[in-house]
């Protein structure tokens, strides 16, 4: 029986030499789509993806061109607006890869609900920035019209925040498990899911402007499809200690208790490594194998040859 | 076992009375979710949809807010951010009127590429304006810079025109049957579908900037699918001759030949009901029923008690 994948790709991993256009994000996902073709006759996959600059741009030109017979959209609908164009492209690379192969595979994206919990401490403290910068004069023209928390980010201006809770449930689960088992590859999740909560009384599912952690989000669709591997894939080779100084060191196969440790020791940057090495961690804790490791070293740490393993 | 139904919901049926707000969109889609949910113990149901205003819109925010850093997305890529904000709407009102029934159902959305011929003679001659107006210096500079057809639109200004091509084929059927035939509500092929050919010698999928007719892409969509049903979602309770005169009068069950006789005399709109007369016609000649009505006669039209009926 094959082992079952759930493959993590970078919000930035579609824009590559910071080419942003359709074409150029469209050619790297062709790459990713050869990689995934050539995991598949061992694997299982779903794969989830990040989605910060395409959701940025798209709130960029939803708010700045918005009219009373164009309205913008707001940040919920926007993920899932950047859920159908991420998906499309790496829908449609992954299919291509496998006529390439002369293999009559397919892949699907499914349209992907995140439930988190509307008392979770991160809509107190609204902390991740998103769309455009406004000035001074812009953010408190804004603060009076909307519900937006508006900070100022490091002196390059005003910028809207909210909050990042965690995800506890994957509406769509049942349907990627049933795909996924017939032997489609299944893009889900995309850019950490569209957040949802359920109201309390009725248990109806509502949108609300957040952002999930794409990490968090696929480390939680991992757990609901019951896979055997968490890879999440990003730019280095491995996780690292003293990253960026002469004592450098990568980490290959680490314990849950070494994972933890290194953690609490602050050797993992918030935002980027630090979500990263908390999913795997969470991941391990379930029984499953966690990977942090970069394209070119996938293959190899899919074999225990590669990359930062992190396992009971 | 239960009959198979694909329901075709008019571009405009989420935007009651000029509201164009996300907001009001989800609770128009609230009203549709209690219709699905309601047939849902009687058919099997996949749900096509049309995009027209909100592709309009995105394309206008994406093509007047355009930048370096953030540049438009090509319309098709416009229609796959559609189908995932559109889908995203109808599966949470489906999923919500369920929980409501307190039943186990699902609802989800298959982002969906349709395949069509790049040869079709449509992409000799394009109709279809979309997105915004521009003035005469605006079309002359856009048709240095692009490769787009700008036509004068009855005295309101330019605008740009795409084919409209037949679809023959829809790349994610497979998983689309397979989730239908597991219980699962699924919403494909919204907007027609993302606009796909293949290339000639590879066979690769590439998207191409184009509408497809909804009605069009759902009945090709209910003949992959095997549905018993085709019903065209419209505004009206039935199809009429002398639509609008005094001589009006509604059709009920006409034969295929009957149906021809009527289209052949003129008396459907391009664009407006001659699509879904075409559609009906073309899916009662493949063996099933094809019906066109309004959501307030749907239940007793697939009785056999209203609408306009098309069958062998």
């Amino acid at each position: 029986m094959k082992k079952r994948l759930v493959l993590a790709l970078g919000g930035n991993a579609l824009q590559k030499n910071g080419e942003v256009s359709a074409e150029a994000q469209k050619k790297v996902a062709n790459e990713i789509g050869e990689i995934v073709a050539s995991l598949a006759s061992k694997y299982e996959i779903v794969v989830a993806h990040g989605n910060g600059p395409q959701v940025g741009n798209i709130l960029i030109h939803e708010e700045s061109a918005a009219s009373e017979k164009a309205p913008a959209m707001p940040l919920e609908t926007a993920v899932a607006m950047s859920q159908g164009q991420i998906g499309y492209w790496l829908t449609q690379a992954i299919n291509n890869a496998f006529t390439k192969k002369d293999q009559n595979k397919r892949a699907v994206t499914i349209v992907s609900q995140v439930v988190v919990d509307r008392d979770d401490p991160a809509f107190k403290n609204p902390t991740k920035p998103i769309g455009q910068f406004y000035s001074e004069k812009e953010a408190k023209a804004l603060q009076k019209v909307t519900n937006w928390v508006i900070k100022e980010d490091a002196g390059r201006g005003y910028r809207r925040v909210v909050a990042s809770p965690l995800p506890i449930d994957i509406v769509e689960k049942r349907a990627i498990v049933d795909l996924v088992s017939k032997g489609i590859i299944v893009i889900a999740a995309g850019g950490g899911g569209i957040p949802v909560y359920r109201t309390k009384v009725l248990r109806k599912l509502k949108g609300i402007d957040a952002v999930i952690d794409k990490d968090y989000a696929a480390e939680k669709l991992a757990e609901l499809v019951k896979a055997d591997i968490f890879v999440s894939l990003t730019a280095v080779p491995n996780a690292y200690i003293n990253f960026g100084t002469p004592e450098q060191q990568a980490l290959f196969k680490l314990t849950i208790q070494e994972a933890n440790e290194y953690k609490k020791m602050g050797f993992f940057k918030p935002g980027s490594m630090l979500p990263k090495i908390e999913a795997t961690i969470k991941f391990a804790k379930k029984g499953g194998i966690g990977i942090i490791t970069d394209s070119e070293h996938l293959e190899e740490a899919l074999k225990g040859n590669a990359g930062t393993i992190i396992k009971k």
